[in-house]
């Protein structure tokens, strides 16, 4: 690691790492986003808008993120409304600095609005101090999720929903260790019901993208893929943790790409921790979808040109369109 | 389309379609399949019934229906068991027009059936002018699947079941454009429960014969092989829209046929609205039947010559033999 | 069958079982494996303690089973502490019996403990002939669960779940040839929620062994093999009655083993009632196994080496290290 051939940006140079992304809190001030700006990689190294803990009335920092959103925003938080416009103002300071979407990581794929008022006053009772109950906490969420796709028809951020994981399956592990520490739990996703609010309001506004992403594989063929086959606006993620593997990823093809269509998928959209291993990662999805697309010829469902150009585009041309600048 | 060999019956014999099955409503006089008939074509393009209309309270044309289906049988339908004789008297209809089977595209599979008393207050209730409530709906339409099953037991036809469908899930698209435009999505299904008691009732009856369907392939191994296995009356139905594909086919038999046996599934059953498609679609099947049929020889799990004894009996006897004359 | 050669002891070294265990209700006096025992075979023919008939408040023969019990165990189960005490009292039988293993084959894997003050009070109320709500009965095997966990921390047996079966689908079937006829069918079933509060007390507790089978092999990626990776407490078993098949077993493999891996696995254990059936049974297993470590090896997945050593482990040595002596 000492070796300046090892420090990050070098590797992203070894790794011809065009773009990456960060996730960032929607209270982030950007600090160290401008400092790679002002160090030339403000088109290389960009933020993502991950709003997940102000969507959540049951997080205990949730006061706390709230009054810091007002504090990074400039914009008084203290009602729904004025909640929402720091929302916007930083999604516009996540667009000026170069970001290119916004990230969810909700348990359930609900985008069920709420009335205003409604919202209004859960905001304002929950701020005061009072505890959200469970329904609560889950019709906020949707609430936000709604809201989220509606700041992206104005902005242009692709919004990314990432549904369906249960986290801190073990209290204990939760309480000695915190959070992330491996004891998160896929459950069963729906899709349909959930995400009909959102897409019956926007999901055919060409202003409109967003990316599904899922643990649970079953709603490939059954539901992700004729969604994604139906709104314009829809495209269907990479396999993703659990399924970012090769037989994961052979199935997603399996299973998606008859209905949904190869160009209704994001491509290969890393998502990992592990920076070093990035090249291996993408080094596999490609070999993957080659075996795919070989077998495609073989059976006489491609040609062989017709194989090689959706290689190239799954690899290169359609994770660089999924996420146009806004 | 103006080459005579191009007009639909030509095709008929250029595509070598002995026989073809149109669905009708319940309410239909039939007056094309006695054209049809006097043309000499009775043998070979049926009608099939589909009540649906009748069986959804919240559908905007339930009290036109009702009235239609009064009309046509000359029952009066201003009662229940008025409704349930002109049913009853359409069936015999169809069936002396030459019809094989029934067809029901319901959201759910639910089969429960209601209280007599409660089923005489509720369709009264509604014919009077009340809304029915979601619940309302749901119960009605189940009760009406175990109806069709008493009825089939009675008069013969094969009950074909299609269910797991959210329809029109755009609203603006459909206010628009109306139905069947596209936006339909599948949704999880459940069929173990569901199917009881109707099963319960008559699924060991040898008068009846039922056909079930799915856009939901992870039910094939968990319940409908299962279910095709136990019960005698049940056929699988082929893949079906979204699964009617290369890969689902493929899947269909990797995951239903060691349970449920290739006996216990119709053989392939086309569902288009794309006529011209049908000897393309035929022949795909066959295709990927024969792979799947090869696979199982070269692993030495079936000889050839039982391969080649069940990809006849997949392809003709078996379709044929699943939908009996009543 | 009159030939000594196929009676079922001399079958023991012809088809060169090492052990075999069968399944006895929590009420057995355990005579037969006495005499087994007497006849040198104690090592090698081995009870498991299965407590279902105990554990549903809704069987009929519950009262006569907590009878037996008190019987057997000579401890008065009047109070709920006496029936725990007693449970306690015959899995100390079961264990100087040879047992390795519980066995419990619930309808829901729900392990969500009931307060003991309300255990107390409905266990006395049902057995003064009250009758169970259908929520109480679940309720109650939730808790039996939880408790069977908490009770192989204790004593070492290996805790088996088999849930998601519904029982007895068709009732002239049951009524007229009782359980057990071929009338079972899968549901679907949730691990995620329903084992956590018991993984998150025992999870990971090194004295805890858990091994999860399902008949839903929709789980297996989105929830079991996470769940099996996470807790060192969990083995998933080996596919179970419908999927206990050549395709069946392949796709296990499949899902599960990328997020699992093959050493939280069982390998395979046999679950059968035909005996003669178990040498074929075991051969397709390996031959399934052996065709999925053949294409790692020539995908370059697993050295040959590996390949041959996961291939012996799966076959021999896990599931004997699976089950230990407790």
């Amino acid at each position: 690691m000492a070796d300046p051939q090892f420090r990050p940006r070098a590797l992203l140079d070894r790794f011809n790492i065009e773009v990456i992304s960060t996730t960032d809190p929607a209270t982030s001030d950007l600090g160290h986003h401008a400092k790679l700006r002002a160090d030339g990689l403000g088109e290389r190294v960009l933020p993502t808008f991950r709003p997940d803990r102000l969507a959540y009335l049951d997080r205990p920092t949730w006061r706390a993120d709230v009054a810091e959103l007002a504090k990074v925003s400039g914009i008084d938080t203290t009602t729904y409304d004025g909640f929402l416009d720091a929302l916007r103002s930083r999604r516009a300071a996540f667009v000026e600095a170069g970001a290119r979407a916004t990230d969810h990581g909700h348990l359930l794929a609900d985008t069920t609005p709420m009335e205003v008022s409604a919202a209004r006053e859960l905001y304002s009772r929950i701020l005061g101090g009072a505890e959200a109950s469970e329904t609560e906490v889950a019709a906020f969420a949707a609430h936000m999720l709604y809201q989220m796709a509606a700041m992206s028809c104005e902005d242009g951020l692709v919004m990314q929903i990432h549904p369906g994981v249960l986290r801190d399956h073990n209290s204990a592990i939760w309480k000695t260790y915190g959070s992330d520490k491996g004891y998160d739990i896929p459950v069963q996703t729906e899709f349909t019901r959930a995400l009909r609010p959102m897409l019956d309001r926007f999901g055919t506004d060409p202003r409109f993208r967003v990316i599904l992403f899922t643990v649970d594989e079953t709603s490939y063929s059954r539901e992700l893929a004729p969604i994604a086959a139906t709104y314009p606006s829809v495209r269907l993620g990479a396999p993703w943790w659990f399924l970012d593997s090769p037989e994961g990823m052979r199935r997603f093809r399996e299973f998606a790409v008859e209905t949904a269509g190869f160009y209704n998928t994001s491509g290969f959209v890393d998502d990992t921790r592990a920076y070093a291993s990035i090249p291996a990662r993408h080094d596999l999805f490609r070999r993957v979808d080659a075996g795919y697309l070989a077998r495609l010829v073989l059976e006489h469902r491609l040609s062989m040109d017709e194989a090689v150009e959706t290689a190239v585009d799954l690899t290169y041309n359609l994770p660089k369109e999924s996420y146009p600048r806004p």
